[in-house]
């Protein structure tokens, strides 16, 4: 079984050399954002959840005291990269062709064309593929993963995909607008997941009308470098 | 790179292998079927789409004419097993402990454990693990393989995640009750499925409010064997 994302795939051997790989790779990431003096934050969630979205607000409150960047991962498309380009922030698109994750070799290749390591970026946003399974599996070189669940999901989502949530900093519950709407009780997602991870960060937040956003932009300040 | 959920793992003939694996198991899968005479469905999805409340609506509105069965795929827990219990439904839970979909093997035993291929079932729901890139690369000996897509992700999503639509008899909208308070234009989306796949069959629907419903059902009714 492939222990990546569990695809099935049975070659050990070539599992391990990848597993070595990406983990050489995130450890240059890594490097380049200690240079570069960037908190990284990794974004994971299934597709639509809200990651773009949750972004273009950061970038709204947060852009004109910060120099913010973009990794956009997408399988195909560059529809996210146009919506973060007409916020006047520096943005590099990868399209995964396929692959269900972004992988390091990916993220350093981007960080390279963003001049990351040379410039002094506060902050970058490494946008994954929209998958609440195998991202989870490959350590992108991060200072914090974020893993946001939307109310329109189910409160359900923490027990049903439990690896998304235990290997996050923080998971940040988006679309509390549609709260009324929706089979959503945000305090049954707290205990569950702080069951699954005592030190978890949640921030229950509306990129639409603002709702909670206050915490999450000091929690991002709280740990720029 | 792995052909199968295009996860990174560089194995060609172990890729070939199982592939070839997969698919002997999924004629085994669709013999079954035919000898119990069962329209099978595949339902794929991002996480909370909708899948369960989709089936339980159908068992709902189906249940007294036909005779139906569900295969339960989840990463984790037995939630939406004990849901389709609670409606006097045969249903078989599949764990996959981590893996992002399910294989036409496991199908295989849950079918077996159903008495499928002995007792005649009308229709068998294969409701797979939530994610939509994985899935759709593991043919499973259904007949028909329907794909969810919820309002609340947002109306970018067949441009963004082709394979998943492409592969597709039919797309059912989800959640269209949530429509006056998410940006989603169906139009949009179904024109962007049409393009991607001309004979796709497109359900708007509300298993909610009920919605599209019937359109839904005659769908279904339709193919009964």
């Amino acid at each position: 079984m492939c222990e990546f994302c569990g695809c099935g795939v049975k070659s050990v051997t070539v599992e391990r050399d990848l597993r070595e790989e990406n983990l050489s790779w995130a450890f240059k990431v890594r490097s380049l954002f200690k240079e570069s003096g960037s908190l990284s934050i990794n974004l994971i969630s299934s597709p639509g959840a809200g990651k773009t979205t949750l972004i273009k607000k950061t970038i709204e409150l947060l852009g004109k005291r910060y120099k913010i960047a973009v990794i956009e991962g997408d399988i195909e498309t560059d529809i996210d990269k146009k919506a973060i380009e007409k916020m006047n922030t520096p943005v590099f698109q990868i399209n995964t062709k396929g692959a269900c994750h972004l992988t390091s070799k990916q993220v350093f290749s981007a960080c390279e064309s963003l001049g990351i390591g040379s410039e002094p970026f506060d902050i970058v946003f490494i946008e994954n593929v929209g998958n609440l399974v195998c991202p989870s599996s490959f350590y992108l070189g991060e200072d914090i993963r974020v893993t946001l669940l939307s109310t329109p999901e189910g409160d359900d989502k923490p027990m049903k995909y439990p690896e998304a949530f235990f290997g996050s900093h923080a998971v940040v519950i988006t679309k509390m607008d549609l709260l009324p709407y929706v089979s959503f009780n945000v305090e049954k997602v707290k205990k569950a997941l702080r069951k699954l991870n005592p030190g978890i960060k949640i921030f229950p937040v509306s990129s639409i009308n603002g709702h909670g956003m206050e915490e999450w932009i000091k929690f991002i300040e709280g740990r720029i470098k």
